[in-house]
């Protein structure tokens, strides 16, 4: 019963908490962004995506389980990929490119936010020093990340013109490499938190998590969607096109 | 010119420092050790053996180069292996097991010197935190490696029964992996080490990283060569057999 309980706790925190409920989404998904808008959301998206596998390498740096570790390494295999072919950061380059930017402009960092780089920066750091308990569970916003991809794909499809299925090829990748990365840090979490402590623990770092998501929405409305409020140093639009 | 020149003060670090100077490894290479010393090595290699990913991926969490990262990648995969097969530290435990000690026990760290964790930890902080250059150079003892895995391949079949192609299968595919991680890194550090300031770092990163090996031997020959003298809570003889 605990497990089920522990997950349903989990779930809930989702449904209060994930990013899928802040303003900045409801825009995109709905097809209220303006093409800079998009450009500032891909441009500061990037610097998340492209530090997760610095993350999940911070997590296999502090984890002396073998077993565990070669589990966790597909997730690096996923966003970085092979030599040649590239991963996921690889392809979300393909959607700035889609939207008009220069991808080596998105990929050396520029004009992010620095509200983003902080958040980004919490998370690399949580996963490389919380118990690992808490780093295991600070991942569990994969539970939600299906339902906010099928969301964006259909919502980006219907109400912009740079929407394809090469664009929006990440989307696509990620449906399917989610869930399996999910169901095992679930299965650890739920095995591992076996006192009401430990139940505390792993629900404080999925709450972290969603924080880590929603400042960077919170960052990207205030610059972006509030008319004269960017941020010096951050992007312009105009800046970094293709 | 200055290439080669740092590449052959990199290489006259090893000609002086590295561990297959070490009086105990002369003895290991010499068919000098006896079961119990073959045994203690065996553990406290473990030890850094197993590491070795956690430092490597310590390295992607702090490299933000898509490329290099990828590039890297392959340490790990080496070492770790797949979720099934196991990679190198999985073999390590057939010469665990071939040397009588129970694989389970090694596997635990149980016994393990304290002054081979103090060494094997300040290397994965290193890795972590110098700066980049330094982390790299900290990788080039595998320049040194080959010669050392020729030279135990050899003393091991010529004098301990427990020696054979299943035993001995870790150190067979180190002969293949390290020159092509140690071309890379040299590569890497004959590039970036463009200044007499950045040389001295490089120079200091290896002769750090020899420093790492050479303790380790240290701890070794300390605890089990000298009569009476295993520190408390390091692996006694006769401890964690198969």
């Amino acid at each position: 019963m605990s497990r089920l309980t522990l997950e349903t706790r989990l779930r809930a925190i989702g449904a209060e908490r994930y990013h899928d409920r802040h303003p900045f989404h409801h825009m995109l998904h709905g097809g209220d962004c303006n093409p800079d808008q998009v450009r500032a959301w891909v441009i500061n998206r990037w610097a998340y995506q492209a530090a997760i596998p610095m993350k999940d390498a911070a997590f296999l740096s502090r984890c002396d389980d073998p077993d565990m570790r070669r589990a966790w390494r597909s997730r690096i295999e996923d966003h970085d990929g092979g030599v040649d072919e590239g991963g996921g950061i690889r392809r979300w380059l393909k959607l700035a490119e889609a939207v008009g930017l220069d991808p080596e402009y998105v990929a050396s960092g520029g004009g992010v936010l620095p509200a983003t780089r902080f958040a980004v920066d919490a998370y690399i750091r949580y996963v490389r020093d919380a118990p690992l308990l808490q780093a295991v569970a600070s991942s569990l916003t994969e539970l939600f990340a299906p339902k906010i991809h099928e969301q964006r794909i259909a919502g980006l499809f219907k109400h912009y013109d740079f929407a394809n299925p090469d664009s929006m090829s990440y989307f696509q990748h990620r449906l399917n490499e989610a869930p399996k990365d999910v169901a095992y840090g679930l299965a650890w979490v739920l095995d591992h938190a076996d006192t009401p402590e430990k139940e505390d623990q792993a629900a404080a770092a999925l709450r972290f998590k969603t924080d880590v998501l929603w400042a960077q929405l919170d960052a990207l409305y205030s610059a972006y969607v509030t008319p004269g409020s960017i941020p010096p140093g951050a992007w312009q639009p105009g800046e970094g096109m293709a």
